[in-house]
Parts: C-alpha cells; sequence; structure tokens
C-alpha cells in the first residue's frame, strides 16, 4: 500500500465525490483518530462524511480501485479501538446519515440510518409508545451497536441488538450495495447475511442502514434495590428469578467497592455490600407481583430490606446511582484511566468468577470496581489506572487476561459486549480454536484486499 | 465426479470406519431417499450411521477424498427436500447421536447431539422443570431444526430455533471439526459463526452438537379460542395485543376453511369463521390478566365469545383441534397431497395477503385452507392436490408463485420457517438480489468442492 499515492489520489476522488465533506481539517483527523479506549489513537488520512448509501458506495469503490483502508465511524463510543486507522486510510463517519427512514408501529418495526444514536431514535419513538431497549451506556450510533453486537442492561429481558435487527443494508468491500433480510419478523431463506454483519466490527462490511424491532414502552415500571450477604448470595437470587421465569427486565450487579464509590458520588445512604439493581416491567399488576416474587426470593437468599418503588422519581433516584457508577468508580482516583473488562460466563460460574477476580485484583494492589449484567453473565471490573505507569498497566493487563482465561475455561467468552477491536485480538484464537480460522476465510471471501477496518478483530 | 468411482471405493472406506454402520439396504436406501414434501425422491448411494463426531468428520473427509456427496438426515421431517441426493453421495444418518450430553438447570441451557428428537429432549427436560419451546409441528430432531432455522407457534414469545441455540458443533467440508459460540448468553468475540450455520440446510457444515437455551415451564397456562367477523379484524386484534405488550406464548390463525375441517375432524361444533387459537403463559395471576386483556381487544373487534381455560384437560380439548388441523384438512380429500406454502410478510400486511391468497386459491378453482403463525406473520396454504394432476398442481404452483412475489414485494420473505431446500431455489435470488451473491462466495469459500448437501439452496 502505497502511502503517497493514497494521500494524493484518494483524497482528490473524494474531494470530487463529496466536496467538502471528504475533511482534511486537524480537529476532524483527531476526533476521528481514537474511540474512548486507552489504545493509541491512530489517524486516519482523512474523513469523509457520506449522506446516502449511494455515496458510501462511491468511497468504498473510490478505496478499493486506491488499496486504501476504509474504517467505518459512528459516534465513537467503542472501547477497544475499534475506530482508530492503524494503517491510515479514510475514515468514514456516518454521523450526517441519521434518520429514521420508515416506522411502522403496527408492525413494531422502523428502519434507520446507520448514523442515528440511540437516544435520538428512542425520543422520536417514545411519542408513538415505543423505543428501542437495548442500553449499552454509551450514545452509540445504531450502525454501531450493531457492528460491535451491543447490549447492556436489559438484555436479560429483550436480548442484544443482535435479537432486535431484522435486516440490514451494507456496502461491501467493492462497493456493492447488498439488503439483507427484511421485514418479517424471521425467514428461511438462505444464510443469515444479516447475523454475519453484525458484530463484524466493519471489518466484512460498511453498514448504512438498520431495520430495527421495537417494542411497546411498558405500561408500568418498578425499580428495587437490594443488598446481600455475599457476592453468590446475590448472583443466587437472580438464577432462581429466572429459573422462576420472572421476565425481569434488568438486574445489574454492583460489589461492594462499586456500592462505596456510589454512595459517595451520588451523596445517597446505601448499604456497602453487593447489591443487585432491579427493574421490571409489565402491567400495574404484573410488575407488583414481579417485584413481590423476587422479594421473596432475595428474602430466602438473606437479602435486605426490598423497597420498589413504581413512581418515577423515586425510581430515578435509586437508578440514578447504577447510572452514574462508572463516573462514580472513576471519582475514587481522579485522572484515571478507567480500563474496562469484559468477560461473561455461564451464570452458574459468575459469582466464582467474580470473586477470583476480586481476590486478584486485591492481590495485585489495584484498585478496580465490578459492575454486572448478572442475568447475562457478563460483568465489567473498572481498573483505574495510570496510562503512563507501565508496571501498574502490566498488573492489570495480568489480572484481566487471568480473568480471560477462566472465563473461556468456564465455556464463556473474552468479550461479552465491547468487542475484539484492537485489545482481545490474541484470545480469538483462544476462544474459537480453529473456529477463528473459519472467519478469516469469511473475511477473505468478502474483503480480499483487506481495505475494510484492517487490523481489527484478526489483527 | 466419477459415479463408479463413488459407488466402489467411498463405500470400502466408510465401511472400514463403521462396518454394519454403513448400510446399501434397500430399506435405508429408500427412507433416506425423501423428505416428506411432494419433491421426487433421490436415493443415496449408501447411509451412514456415525456415532461420533470424529465418525462424521472421518465420513466427510472420506467423502472429500472422493468428491462424493454429503447429505446429513435429521428425522427426515423436511418440507422442501433438504434431504433428497440429487447428486447421489452419503446420506449421514445423526438418529443414533442423540443424547443429552449436558444439562444444567442454574443456567438454563443443555447440550444436545443433533440426531436428538424435540418429543424425547422435552421429555427428558419436563423432569427438571424446563422445556424447549420452538414447535414446529412434527417431531424433528434438534440437528435438522438447526439447520432449516425451525420455528412454529410459540415463536410469537421465544423466538424461532436461532434464538435459542447459544453454540454448535460443526463438521466443515474437509473434515474440521469446529466448536461456535458457547454457554456465554452473549459474546462480541468475531464474526457469528453460529448463526451462520443456523439455517443453512447442511450445505455449509454437518451440525453434530447443538447448545440450547432452556426456559422454565410455565407455572400456569391458558388457552382461548375466538371467533371474528373476517381475517381483518382477527389479524387486527393480534396487531393490538403486541401493541400492548401481552407477551402472548401461542396465536395461531385459522381460516373459516380450515375450521370447517377441524369442526368435522374433530368433532367440535366450532364456529366456522376466522379463529384464533391464543395460549397465555405465566403465573396463575399473570395469565388470568392477559387472557382478560386479551379479551377485551377481541371484543373491541367484534369477536365472539372469548372463554379461556386453565385446566390441562379443557385447554388440550381447544388445541387439539389446532395441533391436528393438517390432518384434517387433508381428510377433506382423502388421497390427496398437502402442499405447504410458507410465505411470511410484515404483520401489517398480513390480513391482505391472506384474502389476497384466499382469492386466488377460488378463482384457480383449488382447495387450500390456510393456517398461520399470526404474530410471526407467517401463514401457510395447505394446497390439497393431487400429485398426478400436472394441471392442478401447475395452478397451485401458479398461486404460489403469486404469493410468494407478493410476499417479497410487502417487505416479506419466500419461506418463513421451511428453508429453500429444492422447492425455492427460484425465489433466493428474487428476495436478496445481490445479497444471493454473497451467499453462494460464503459457500465457496467453506466449500470449494461443493460436496455438502449439493443442489439444495443455491441449485
Amino acid at each position: 500500500m502505497a502511502s503517497s499515492r493514497r494521500d494524493g489520489d484518494i483524497v482528490g476522488v473524494l474531494r470530487r465525490i463529496l466536496g467538502e465533506r471528504c475533511s482534511l481539517s486537524a480537529y476532524d483527523i483527531e476526533s476521528h483518530s481514537h474511540d474512548e479506549s486507552f489504545h493509541p489513537p491512530a489517524a486516519p488520512d482523512a474523513v469523509a462524511f457520506p449522506k446516502s448509501n449511494e455515496e458510501v458506495a462511491q468511497i468504498v469503490q473510490a478505496c478499493a480501485a486506491h488499496e486504501t483502508p476504509v474504517i467505518p465511524f459512528g459516534a465513537g463510543t467503542a472501547v477497544e479501538g475499534h475506530v482508530q486507522a492503524v494503517n491510515g486510510g479514510i475514515s468514514l463517519d456516518l454521523s450526517r446519515m441519521d434518520r429514521v427512514l420508515q416506522l411502522r408501529t403496527d408492525d413494531l418495526d422502523c428502519r434507520v440510518q446507520a448514523g442515528i444514536r440511540r437516544l435520538a431514535l428512542n425520543d422520536h419513538l417514545e411519542r408513538h409508545g415505543l423505543w428501542l431497549p437495548i442500553d449499552p451506556g454509551a450514545d452509540a450510533s445504531i450502525g454501531g451497536m450493531a457492528a460491535t453486537g451491543a447490549s447492556g442492561t436489559t438484555t436479560v429481558r429483550y436480548g442484544t441488538i443482535r435479537e432486535n435487527v431484522l435486516g440490514l443494508t451494507c456496502v461491501l468491500a467493492d462497493g456493492r450495495i447488498i439488503t439483507t433480510g427484511g421485514r418479517a419478523q424471521k425467514s428461511s431463506a438462505g444464510y443469515d447475511l444479516t447475523k454475519l454483519m453484525l458484530g463484524s466490527e466493519g471489518t466484512l462490511s460498511v453498514i448504512t442502514e438498520v431495520q430495527l424491532k421495537l417494542h411497546p414502552l411498558p405500561e408500568s415500571v418498578a425499580a428495587a434495590v437490594c443488598s446481600f450477604p455475599s457476592v453468590g448470595a446475590s448472583v443466587d437470587t437472580v438464577i432462581e428469578v429466572l429459573q422462576s421465569g420472572i421476565p425481569v427486565a434488568r438486574c445489574e450487579f454492583l460489589d461492594s467497592a462499586s456500592m462505596q464509590a456510589v454512595s459517595a458520588y451520588a451523596k445517597l445512604e446505601l448499604e456497602v455490600a453487593p447489591t443487585i439493581f432491579f427493574e421490571f416491567h409489565g402491567t400495574r399488576a404484573s410488575v407488583a407481583e414481579q417485584a413481590d416474587l423476587t422479594g421473596s426470593i432475595a428474602a430466602e437468599h438473606g437479602g435486605g430490606s426490598f423497597q420498589w418503588a413504581t413512581e418515577r422519581e423515586r425510581r430515578e433516584n435509586l437508578w440514578h446511582a447504577r447510572h452514574h457508577a462508572y463516573y462514580a468508580i472513576k471519582a475514587l482516583r481522579p485522572g484515571s484511566y478507567g480500563w474496562v473488562s469484559d468477560t461473561c460466563v455461564p451464570i452458574s460460574q459468575l459469582s466464582a468468577s467474580i470473586e477470583q477476580a476480586q481476590a486478584d485484583i486485591d492481590a495485585a494492589g489495584l484498585t478496580a470496581p465490578i459492575l454486572g449484567h448478572v442475568g447475562d453473565g457478563n460483568f465489567h471490573a473498572i481498573f483505574l489506572v495510570d496510562p503512563s505507569d507501565r508496571a501498574e498497566l502490566g498488573r492489570a493487563s495480568k489480572v484481566n487476561n487471568r480473568m480471560i482465561e477462566s472465563a473461556i475455561a468456564a465455556g464463556g467468552t473474552c468479550t461479552g459486549e465491547h468487542g475484539i477491536g484492537l485489545g482481545k485480538l490474541d484470545w480469538l484464537r483462544a476462544e474459537h480454536g480453529e473456529g477463528a480460522a473459519v472467519m478469516r476465510a469469511l473475511k477473505d471471501a468478502l474483503d480480499p484486499a483487506g481495505i475494510l477496518n484492517p487490523g481489527k478483530v484478526f489483527g
């Protein structure tokens, strides 16, 4: 790949297609050189801001002709270095493709351009009594969520983004535009290209449109917070809740260290103990029943006072603490970087995994409170590290590697929802063995020149 | 492909691997030459009955070396000619790989060999208070359900088989054994090979093990049957039920012709009108609330008396009629073959699609009662045809083609749950356009010699 050729020709070609929407400004280059992670920035040669599928196709065709990398960019909220232009090339920013193209309330679906963000979409949907419940925390773009297989606090009830996408429009490495899936709720017509593209991190295609399943806003919502004598008691409570078929909408774990951070930050008097934040959705009667049943199960496992609230203000007070946990934890060590682990295990292995991680964190002299999407078996240790302290980073990395090794040994995964990006390259083969070679064969079949987000997923 | 070479060498090789479990018996050859469809039988050269992943790998390796087709065979209950050995070769029968390998009640998951059948699995699970709710009607093998992306009456609540598979063991065209996915509820580690294999109809790999998500048996179940003044009123009722967030477990549509057949066959006095069979799962209180709310919505749409029952016997009487609808419909014309269509559309298009199909059926002088999984937008016209009457078959085919064309035009699919097999080959490109070429590229990447179930999906 001849860098001089790229910098010259391709930018000229993109300028002819996009005019000023092919940017070389220092601001654009810098802001597209990194996501929210600690991975070193890597600047693209230029940033393209297309407004249509056809423009995306033209950009990709031009990049293919010039053997220039194309790095799709949504909101830049990824956490594993997904948007870094490690081989230079064109950052393809989809933020100006942010329209709702179609909304059908009777079908509970909508089609959006990839650049629309989650909160803007839900603002739009709310007036129709609908929502997309997938909540990865950040105000990510829908295209970015699709590309990383995002999930979050509501996955225990509503699934990940994968279960909520019916179809896509994608631009392939040679510039062909394909539509995958459709508007039917299910199909057995051929291979599931939609699911192949979901979670492929921009390495198989550029996702430009997403057909989404929507959900009715629940008639009633209740929240509860309950502390437990041990990690095991809290996880066992959730296991029994799920075995009982209670359709809990959220069940978020915070360990003692997280609760200490949250109490201090939110100025709430919360008990410093392993805690579950619950949320229930349904009719008023169903929510009351779910909360009562869950409260009984929690009590059997030594859970503390189980207070639940349906009033919006009280509920939001309770959840406020959870929603700001990341910032509360960061405030424990001002100026530190929060490096977030992402293992996911079968729920039967979850309390042992969390306790092992806590022991390893303590033994390494690190600060890393733990949050978990318990229902999914997915938890995050937030390692508070000084990025300039290589010894400390090394210790954190060692603990994280051990967490990953034991997750994989337990049948789990190195990444529940953040993706491989640049950060988990070494683990793909450890987790999938020969399957990783199959993934590579698919990549070679669809992007033989390797122009789509090079360096990600496979290194 | 030299047939003589196949018949000689490969059978000898397989005999050395499998002994008597490589069968040339006339009975085995015949019973593996067809599924339950009207597609002409096509006999394999031999039938292999492996007992382990390693034996499957050895068989596939031998077939690869001899350029011999391998056709995976589960229970033979497919309906689009999936198991016909159109180019000869080896029928790979997985029925002797039918064990439950692992069951974890706390994780609500299990790992099974591909040959286990749905009802046997649910018998095994019932004593643990669990079930796999996916109900395609036939007592299919789990591997076959995975390979065709099966669904059925409970999909509106529990999803298709695709949403209930966490991982697979597959044997690739070169004999490599891979495991996809894992036991975690979610993962963002690389491409979703599990979902790529699900619904690939044995053309990308032989599925040998399936890791399944399980569900707790509902504490309480209620059934209700309600007739409506029109197709539109019945579908509108279901739309409103879904918009209200009522977690209905089943909602099955029968048109007047189906109800007439069912009433006569089951000797029940059921109204001959468009009818919905509902089922509700949950706690006793939740089921009562769901049924009451649904009854109110049905009444607003002119629904007839809405009686619901929680007692097992009364419930089973109500559903008995629905479960035997296919046989009841076949009894309308003894000796006929029931050719089943399988279009699926956005639910907003469902009543228009059904009414158009009914008009076309009548205009063509055909008998074809209609059943539908309303919540999914999926419906089946059961064309009662005389397979020897080419003119009649032609008329049925014309009506079916028109149904498919209008489904695709409405954003739907030519097959909601039966698959492409031999029967929908011409429609894959019509539905997916350039996406069909991408599917073909994936096939070529993973099975360059084309030995895995040749002639299916792509023809």
